[in-house]
């Protein structure tokens, strides 16, 4: 083709990217200025300053790597583990499988965890694990796996890993900015997320956060780290507190401003309002997708508000729904993910998308395509009836100022 | 602060980030779509397409690394590379260090061809080493070295390294859209570049290309690439010409509408008239420079013409000349880099900045500020009338439409 690319206006309720709000590409779109310009330097220190309070953390160690969140996992096993290590995974997911990719690159050995795809982490068998595997240098975790759906207790295997003297390493990536994520509180060591989900921000960038733990650990490496551009002893040197940043490589300075406004978005609502009005849609459109006689693969207890990760109807085309919801309402869900691929849909209701118009739009959506294509579910005037008595009245909506 | 950000309207004129076209801010702003969405789906085509016409090549692996050129640069060693494995790496800048690095990461030896700062790679040199290291399994080398601003000879060195049974790695970072590069043509395996350069697009991206023999090198490793991130067999799922496309990471879709635009504007105006744009900037920076006393520190035969390196006069101060240009005039021009700290600025005129309203303001300003601290030049009348011989009335402009 090689013409102008206009994307179509969207509904993005898959499991991310999310919609970006208005404030957010607007910021993207502002002048490109240099990486080392004393105005760029003041900016990056209020993001790291954003980043800690999204993460509730007082780490010094903590910044937008420049890549996605897959390079944010990265980071933190590269660094923590060097060749000859041991690493124990609890694995609920496709991300966990990742994790395990990441230490045996890492030349370092891993022990999985396992538990049963759309089941929360068992801190019980962590521990038996941990009990049986003295010599391991740390524990890693997905606390919110995208996956499946399903939310872990960070705070309990965090605190099983530190008291075997194992560092953590926790993906935050679906969590940050919807459900609850702190850091010190949990007593994490390494914490990596992405912009993408639950912070409304365009995908590309990788928050993480480092405990002094870490970085001791990181400084008492006896080898060099494997990549050069996660290398966080060079990261450090330009995105560090010192008067004087050393080049490192060139940050992405536009998306960073995207990054930035979407920090602000956030303390602008406040966390916990931001928490509150994910779990808020989430129970309109469970009690709705309920009515459309659809269930959900997590248990209610683990479940994440964010991403509802549910079963498709017997009988049901998946591709065929995705694609007629996609085509004619321009809406997104999520198709399923590794062992759960064509078993299930992953509908996200992250960050800016998170609202009520979306429950609405997508229980309307879903049932006129299921009614076409002869699934025998109550009439959708119910799904709307049951998710109306969720939502609320004077749900706080983000403010857009030019 | 934690304040919306709002950055100055600079002119880019050092090493990158470069003044970024409007038309590409302007496409980063536009909606996010999913990374799996068909529409996107199609722009992915349409970006390896317009890379294989950036890069003058077919090779089928071409596309964006989702991170900057230094992750483009490790995604050349990491899959290209075992442990135990020989490099040669040619070195004449900072770039040429950091490719040892990478080497060495990989659990490789590099072997290394040192030229001077300022001066192209030595063929002769290489070609020593290649007869002394017969096992070696790969050269390196930086097309532009952005730290001196000198370029090499790229397809002499790649013809070398392909007689002595190499694979080639090249940095063309600085140099693709601004100078010639052909990777076809060269006979080049793995070629990296960055947006922020002479692509006029944000920094973030890095596009790079893989010839066939360097595909089949990554299918014999007997080893996993150490990244699971920038591993291409992974990346190819995603990247590839497949019908059905594997989720690797998520794609930074904005990031890739803005560089989808810089690529169109680059195919627009045409290679050549690119190239020829930036060599006329370049001739006129360069007439206005030597009457203000300020000269070259690469030989003019190895000049890029984007990126002009030039000593600081005697007894001027650096940092002082960079501030007051920065906030008098809002100008931006490179400090030096490495061995160069403190010696040498770098003048880019690169991409949309390398215009002739750029290289006015900059010899108008340098002229200013230096007169006021005391340099003893010929008034900078004559620096504008002599940059006038080389100014051409018609230079073909960006077309901006909305």
């Amino acid at each position: 083709m090689s013409t102008q690319f206009h994307p179509p206006l969207r509904t993005l309720m898959g499991p991310g990217p999310s919609d970006v709000s208005p404030r957010v590409l607007q910021a993207l779109a502002r002048p490109c200025i240099g990486h080392l310009d004393p105005q760029f330097i003041a900016l990056m220190d209020d993001i790291k300053a954003l980043l800690q309070y999204a993460f509730q953390t007082k780490n010094a160690l903590t910044l937008p790597i420049s890549a996605p969140g897959s390079a944010g996992m990265e980071a933190c096993f590269v660094n923590l583990l060097e060749a000859g290590d041991k690493a124990i995974v609890c694995q609920n997911g496709v991300f966990g499988a990742r994790m395990k990719e990441n230490v045996e690159r890492c030349g370092a050995t891993a022990v999985m965890v396992e538990d049963r795809w759309g089941e929360a982490v068992d801190p019980q068998k962590l521990e038996d694990a941990l009990k049986q595997h003295q010599d391991a240098k740390l524990v890693a975790f997905v606390h919110a796996e995208t996956s499946t759906g399903a939310q872990s207790d960070a705070k309990t295997l965090c605190a099983l890993a530190t008291k075997h003297g194992c560092l953590s390493i926790v993906d935050t990536v679906t969590s940050l900015g919807g459900t609850e994520v702190a850091v010190d509180d949990w007593g994490a060591d390494a914490v990596y997320a992405g912009t993408q989900k639950c912070l409304s921000c365009v995908p590309g960038i990788s928050p993480v956060t480092f405990s002094e733990r870490a970085v001791a650990a990181i400084k008492a490496r006896s080898t060099k780290v494997q990549s050069w551009f996660l290398d966080m002893e060079l990261v450090m040197g330009y995105w560090g507190g010192a008067s004087k940043r050393a080049y490192h490589h060139t940050a992405p300075v536009n998306a960073l401003y995207a990054l930035h406004e979407s920090l602000l978005i956030l303390k602008e609502e406040g966390l916990e309002n931001a928490w509150q009005r994910h779990q808020q849609n989430h129970l309109a459109l469970a009690a709705g997708l309920e009515c459309l006689g659809i269930s959900f693969v997590v248990p209610e207890k683990s479940r994440l508000p964010q991403l509802n990760n549910v079963t498709i109807p017997a009988g049901i085309d998946d591709a065929l729904v995705r694609k007629t919801l996609l085509e004619r309402y321009s809406l997104e869900i999520g198709a399923g993910l590794g062992d759960l691929a064509g078993k299930v849909w992953r509908i996200g209701l992250m960050g800016f998308a998170s609202k009520q118009e979306n429950v609405l739009l997508c229980l309307n959506a879903l049932d006129n395509v299921l009614i076409e294509l002869g699934a025998n579910h109550q009439p959708g005037e119910a799904a709307a009836t049951a998710a109306r008595a969720y939502l609320v009245p004077n749900q706080k909506l983000e403010v857009f100022e030019n």
